[in-house]
């Protein structure tokens, strides 16, 4: 039988004594703390048929993009799991994803818990800092430029945060940032309500096969009064060139896409 | 129909704009970082009777205990809900909890996220930090004395964490700490292993008429080398008397409670 002290057993050997203790005590950043979480549920992030390490991966990745959206980089994570009886999924290869995802994007599990529950949910939170001020979603100002950090639609067993993307962006004057999770209709409009702008958007770059129903894309809206200029930063720092996709106005409320009204879309949970 | 994003527009009312971004950004503190996280899960750590209000109180409060058990202070919350459809608690119930939960605590919900699932699961992450070093539960030396903060067994709705007296035993030099919450015979075992020592116990205090078979009783178990001075800084500090129980030894993995060996015990979940 597996139990909660065999595994927390094994997570201390794996990830160091810090999470041997009540809370794990950690050199606070320089810079601002950044802070978020997300929970991802079995039967609704993933199916039965989900690679366990992808599982672990995707719960991590998807905080360190919250991160990457912000122009930040992620410092720890703290990692609560809800196990079932007889859970389907190899707890120590949900491990591996997560301590591979960990060392990726240059982050550390410093602490976490777990619990027996009816479902497996695995909840990440995330500490970052930003070698500046962070990119809220609140900055954007009419006529600023709006980029995409690549097409959406993509299909890919591993979500790939945009951190590199993300710092360049804040570096090169990024106004607002959002990552695109909920659908680029929805995440547009989040950034737009926020910034109190209007969206004029010319284009919705789908990779060739792609679906954008699925919503979960990761890549990065950025908006900048200098497009050229954040062109200009990409490439220097060899990253792919940012996608134009148009840009705000001060027309708060009223969202365009070519002549057309943007739709309704996105995903959110109901319940 | 409730929905994500009706809920997440009313948190964003109740605690302010900082929710409304893919990370929130606060000030990190000037000394250590504490960081830790709890899940609770319904059927596991309350039932279908539970005040929605103190589910959400006791999701706050088991958290701000780990803190406390360092000697520390809570400082910010991140809330993960995962809501299952025609959730018996009332959502804004248990929001008020984790609200009445931050103000009596001193802290504050910085961010959050939500997902559906089958099952209503509150995982609360807090950060922390502490007014001098953190009390961890590896330094406790044979010959020190072993306190409780207060009798195990009683029966309560609302988790009370003992900030105040996590705070004046660091300040008066205990050297281990732990909080109580799967069993004290469980966690002195793990204060003890972590320390290298053997425990000699006198007594397990129990109010009148409790069991201790719950082990969520969230009082401190504290090592110090001058149980006097100990004593003295929580009358200073008006504080109730800590319960001495005994002490260390230098015979690590000997436990024993009186004259016979510490039953095996306590609270772990198995899955």
């Amino acid at each position: 039988m597996s139990n909660e002290l065999h595994f927390v057993a094994r997570l201390v050997d794996r990830f160091g004594p810090v999470l041997g203790d009540d809370a794990a005590v950690v050199t606070p950043p320089e810079g601002p703390l950044l802070l978020a979480v997300d929970p991802v549920v079995a039967g609704v992030h993933f199916g039965e048929g989900a690679d366990p390490a992808d599982v672990g991966w995707n719960a991590v990745a998807r905080n360190v993009s919250d991160i990457a959206a912000m122009g930040g980089r992620p410092l720890h994570l703290l990692v609560s799991l809800v196990v079932p009886a007889g859970c389907p999924w190899d707890l120590d290869r949900v491990v591996d994803g997560i301590a591979d995802a960990a060392d990726a994007f240059g982050c550390a599990v410093v602490g976490g818990d777990t619990s027996s529950g009816p479902v497996l949910v695995v909840t990440v939170s995330v500490t970052g800092t930003a070698d500046g001020p962070p990119v809220m979603r609140s900055g954007a100002r009419a006529d600023d430029r709006l980029f995409l950090t690549g097409a959406l639609g993509a299909t890919r067993d591993r979500i790939a945060p945009r951190l590199d993307e993300g710092a360049v962006a804040r570096a090169a004057g990024a106004t607002a940032m959002i990552d695109v999770s909920d659908g680029l209709l929805l995440d547009a409009r989040r950034l737009a309500m926020a910034s109190r702008v209007g969206l004029d958007l010319d284009v919705v770059p789908v990779v060739e096969g792609g679906t954008i129903d699925r919503g979960e894309d990761y890549e990065l809206l950025i908006a900048v009064a200098d497009g050229e200029a954040l062109v200009t930063a990409f490439g220097t720092a060899g990253l792919a060139s940012p996608l134009p996709i148009g840009r705000c106005t001060d027309e708060p409320g009223v969202y365009r896409l070519g002549e057309v009204d943007l739709p309704e879309g996105g995903w959110a949970h109901s319940w």
